[in-house]
């Protein structure tokens, strides 16, 4: 798969939580997909904890509505910065790799704060308008992340 | 346009500022060009305020010879992460696409802070040598920016 | 050389440290190399403080053994977010760039915080598996680093 695709994969995943077209983001995951956050001290423990899991489209979909409904509790802006592609495998129409990211909040007054920095494991899969994507694991080295209020990572 | 001549601008965008090559930073834009700072708050509310205007290039250049004399009073170091590009059009030679940014400041003394961050929409056009900037948006999630000593976002 | 073979090194650059593979990210490095860490207050200066400066492979191969031992001091997570390469020179076989950085730390309780904020200056060889690190100058923004206990930057 072209690197170009998989990097516009990205940005547009980032760029749909940021200006909160979430909707649009669900758009990027295949039916049978696989989103989950987890934190760093989980993961090397083998802990089973996960922040937020949802094994196929619909969830997702789920998830951003019910998302919308909460939404008014904890207005914010969020803004992810995504670094350069690790490229783990790829294949004719596959590609894996990694990403780190760091997250920012701003309230409405505008003051911004680190969020979350981590680590994004992907496995993309070529459909007809570009990459989709087929599971993303976050592996958040920030522990403390409320989970009921969050938007994706 | 080739994806590569859009990154090379951009990191050249901002390694200008980081290393205080004002100069340089205005000689990537073209002479009718248009360079705005809003917050995000006033873009999504639609309100008029913008902290910062320059619609030609002669602004640019007398908004970075003022800041020349200013300097002294707000001595600091800036630094850029630019995230991946999202392109929005493509086209013979334009382009225009959105990217991510966190700026962070450090004093004399070492000591470093996130000053900023947001998005920047942008408009190229392909130069004799490179890519040049035909208008730069640049909408900040951070709301409190010190618009008169500031240096360009 | 072409530009994605750079990308890929620096990709693997910030995940092996972030990943604590301290012994591949040696491996990026020439037998001949150079890797220096310098306040950016300093290079400015003139003055020839060094934050950390190893001048081939094997004084690296220490430096990581060492930190192997002090390790259980100081135990905590990196997270390099690296913006776009900003070209300076290529030739077959060789190139030299600029690249900005954001190095996060986070502790065990998962308590993120910003670390370091720069930019490597880069010398990088084509070998026979990709490119390999000539010389990684750090110039950092950011002024206080504890130099004994600390990871690579």
């Amino acid at each position: 798969m072209e690197r170009v695709v998989l990097i516009d994969l990205m940005a547009e995943y980032g760029m749909a939580l940021d200006e909160d077209r979430l909707e649009d983001w669900v758009e990027l995951f295949e039916e049978e997909c696989d989103y989950r956050v987890v934190t760093r001290e989980n993961a090397e423990q083998g802990l089973p904890n996960v922040l937020m899991w949802c094994d196929n489209k619909n969830m997702l979909r789920d998830r951003v509505e019910s998302y919308r409904q909460v939404n008014e509790y904890n207005p914010h802006y969020d803004r992810h910065v995504i670094g350069p592609l690790r490229i783990l495998g790829e294949d004719e129409g596959r590609a894996s790799f990694e990403a780190s990211y760091a997250l920012f909040q701003s309230d409405l007054e505008g003051n911004s704060r680190l969020f979350s920095v981590g680590r994004y494991r992907v496995e993309a899969r070529l459909a007809d308008a570009g990459a989709r994507l087929k599971s993303v694991l976050v592996v958040a080295d920030t522990g403390n992340i409320p989970s009921l209020l969050a938007t994706p990572i």
